[in-house]
């Protein structure tokens, strides 16, 4: 990297804000522990498959006068899955730590992410080369991937890599199943006295690795702000044109607490939930109904614009799609065996599917615009499967409207016009540069994370808590990993997992959307965020997600 | 507004720089003329249809120690065309210096761009109104529009609006199209000794408005830099993740300034340049062969990602697709009135567009991917024209790209995967919070525009030069409109228009793209700019564009 940007250099400079707990230092830390933990359901099925690592305490770290020495060790750190705003500071911060415990400590980092450990692909960190990616965006400092860390042999050549470089922890920075296979992993070297340490660390844009110990996943902020930017400046271009309506694709998997966040930040006409969704078990038809409606009542107050905010996995969500997707899976085997359908044209294609399909699944299939059921034709995963996240739900619902606003239009019932843009953003955000308190939060769970190993903890998540308090009054410490898992289907076996954070409907989160969704849908209440600010004010510049802030406002209250 | 952003409340207290001329007060400035001026082409025609406003002097505004009073008089401004971060300060600036001169002077708003003057639908600014807009983005304080102000109809219609008014001045914020109106309007109203003055201001993301005695368009640092964020946020997650081509489709029109700027600001492996395709006369097949190139040498080196950047307007350069589509619009109104056409299926129809269009269109249109093909024969202009703009280029490319290497994977020659995300950036950056380049700029254009009002002058362009010093040295003054103006073919007619600025092949912006283009390529330079800061560094808050930077030191050198 010898061309560096003008803000890089800056974010270079930047100082990130520990807990004051750890801001004196490694050496000079007490581990307080709490009461033995267990998990949040399944405890029976959870205790036995995790016999060494289960139901140990929480701890949280304090400062004492005393100071204890630290033998000189080595440590391993992976970057596993999507990326997330921050994942360079986690590293930067056990870096930090393990340096300032013992400047005979090494720090290895696993190159392309947990194949990194079973291959033996590896670097060793030095000042120059982690100070280089302080404050910055990506992952690319290692690099990350997604092979899943659970089997046997991956867990043994683990060993023996770790054995080779004198490696006794490992630091995985992960969503909700690379911290399982943390807890496995962790599990399994206890097992096999292999003397090898485990902790995970919290990072999503998702935001749905959350729960009583956790209260944010890192990088959320800071993607969160950048999803906003964008979505607000598009809010004051209609709002400024007057002239389309833009349908904005959210990133952020099943869950859609990107999108609530991003729709709290800007305050759009529109918001779409898949949680509500598919709690309400509301159908296409009546999602359509609902943005229509908005659309015909906007148009006859003289206004043919606005913007609607929807969640990426939301077709995922919808009853008769999540039917229909599941038959044409079915399906899909035995027509790719049909040499009818596999020589036949995409109308031909489009013909079988509809005989073949339920009657049900099948008049939904029909009810589709031509571009998605090319979609549905088209794009498979490796296992054959549709690929829902490729699936352009943006402009299946803008087409969708267009024909209802046509067949309305035809009853006299809607005048307007209605010109569409649609837009999707996800890669936007996931490597921009972190927000104040993502950099500053990840630089504390990494610090964090060296703390607990130098604590002779395994199996826990690096856990830094009151977030929405000053930097210096955070609180740091561990939560054991199993404390955080239930038993689910994955794959037809029942599997112990981190249970994933849905949206909930009875939380503060959404009620503050639901509460004034008829007001923003009607009146334009639009919320220009702009862009992320790294320098001036603190109002500004140090502030985190109105999810968070909700979720403690009701906390206290 | 009852509801604000932090950033917004923090940027509303911003109070944008001067140049030193113009600080001192509008009742200090003495105007300095500088020798009679002609058009850059076709001085005859043009003199001959600005009788009264051609030849005029440049003027410089500097200060005197002597102050001189301003009676009471009253000023209209119009926001014409396309957003471009801003335009509100374009109007503070006009406001704040207009009340200094004297109090009484009043300021109206007509409303929904030049339909606004021409219908009579104004507001009046006063303090709080003008506040609540300071160093924002968008145009929603009065709205815009893109009715053309040109008929002998419009001019006595506005004419009639001002006398209601008793307004004197006239300003008009737009691209080179508005203001070959602005400079049209203003010989009007004085071949109609009307007593209204008209000054333009130069407007638009797109760059293209630019020239001897405008260094840059306002609006145009603001968006490319946003542009330069998303780009190089996704050059970071494609050098993290190690697995997509992403294909940008960056915003501009005709012209490439903007994804050349936002390109030198990010290094992208591929970045194509409209005005190279069309005067190297590059076929699709030889742009698919460079990309196609790219994809395969990089994948040779372990690279299966990368990132291009494509100018909007790309396709209507490409010798053979500008022939097909013009072909394609010629059949269009006579397929239209076929019913074997209009009633066919999508198949039928492009059965029948084969057939019709002349042997070498039509083979060019077979050569498109089925996604284009219906693109092309779905969404058409008022007009019947295919809309260049709704094609999905990026998409197109993609396609071909992959069939290139299909058939190349056939004979051996390349074994790589190409995995990619497509993605058109255009409504993201129109409206953002204008830098504070475009926020000094603007606010010194809007109050240099009063400042040549209130020297008597009309049909000029207000002029901010020596843009790459800080704001106290810029020069102020104003540009004769028709100094620009040459004779253009538009609709079939001869007509006196303000000349675009295309990319110079020869000029050193594209120089720095070409000599480095290569490197960029196959060696990752990303740069990542991040968010736009407001706040902090000079380094990081006060630098303009690439571009300006190199065409100042090309003027130095």
């Amino acid at each position: 990297m010898t061309n560096l940007s003008p803000l890089q250099i800056e974010r270079l400079k930047y100082e990130p804000k520990l807990p004051s707990s750890l801001a004196n230092g490694i050496s000079h830390l007490v581990s307080v522990e709490g009461s033995a933990t267990q998990s949040v359901a399944n405890q029976d099925e959870i205790s036995a498959l995790f016999r060494n690592t289960y139901g140990k305490p929480t701890v949280t770290f304090k400062t004492s006068s005393e100071s204890h020495s630290c033998e000189a060790r080595n440590v391993g750190v992976i970057l596993s899955g999507g990326q997330a705003p921050g994942g360079h500071n986690v590293i930067a911060g056990l870096y930090d730590a393990l340096k300032q415990a013992n400047p005979l400590n090494k720090l290895y980092g696993f190159l392309g992410g947990p194949s990194g450990i079973i291959e033996g692909k590896y670097v060793e960190f030095d000042d120059k080369f982690i100070d280089a990616y302080r404050n910055t965006g990506g992952f690319d400092i290692i690099g990350s991937g997604r092979t899943k860390l659970e089997t046997e042999e991956q867990f043994q050549s683990s060993w023996e890599v770790c054995k080779k470089l004198g490696i006794s922890a490992v630091v995985i920075i992960g969503g909700d199943d690379s911290n399982t296979n943390a807890a496995l992993l962790a599990e399994w070297f206890v097992a096999h006295n292999a003397g090898i340490q485990v902790i995970g660390c919290p990072k999503t844009i998702d935001g749905d690795l959350k729960n009583e110990q956790i209260e944010i996943s890192f990088g959320f902020d800071t993607a969160t702000k950048t999803y906003a930017e964008l979505i607000g400046n598009i809010e004051r271009d209609a709002n400024s044109a007057k002239k389309y309506w833009h349908f904005v694709k959210i990133m952020g998997r099943s869950a859609s607490h990107v999108a609530l966040e991003a729709a709290l930040q800007t305050q759009p006409n529109i918001t779409l939930i898949s949680e509500e969704v598919e709690q309400k078990r509301m159908s296409l038809s009546s999602i359509i109904d609902y943005i229509s409606d908005i659309v015909v009542r906007r148009s006859n107050n003289g206004k043919n614009f606005g913007i609607a905010v929807i969640p990426e996995g939301l077709i995922e969500f919808v009853p008769e799609l999540k039917s229909m997707i599941a038959n044409l899976n079915d399906i899909m085997s035995t027509l790719e065996s049909n040499s009818a359908y596999t020589n036949g044209t995409d109308a031909d294609k489009i013909a079988i599917i509809e005989n073949t399909l339920s009657s049900e699944n099948s008049s939904v299939f029909k009810s589709l615009p031509a571009l998605i059921k090319s979609q549905l034709l088209m794009d498979r995963d490796p296992h054959g499967n549709v690929q829902v996240s490729k699936i352009e739900t943006e402009k299946l619902l803008i087409s969708m409207v267009e024909e209802r606003l046509a067949s309305l239009k035809k009853e006299g019932k809607y005048s307007g016009k209605f010109s569409t843009q649609s837009h999707f953003f996800g890669y936007e955000g996931r490597c921009a540069f972190p927000s104040n308190f993502d950099a500053d939060y990840c630089y504390s769970l990494g610090f964090n994370a060296f703390a607990l190993i130098n604590f002779g903890l395994t199996g826990y998540l690096s856990s830094v808590r009151n977030l929405t308090a000053p930097a210096t009054e955070w609180i740091a410490g561990g939560v054991p990993l199993t404390m955080m898992m239930n038993m689910e289907r994955r794959h037809g076996e029942m599997k112990p997992v981190i249970k994933k954070a849905l949206v909930e409907l009875d939380g503060p989160v959404f009620k503050k959307l639901e509460t004034n969704r008829e007001d923003w849908a009607m009146n334009d209440r639009y919320l220009f965020p702009g862009a992320i600010q790294y320098f001036g004010p603190s109002s500004v510049c140090d502030i985190t997600t109105v999810t968070l802030a909700l979720e403690k406002s009701l906390v206290k209250a």
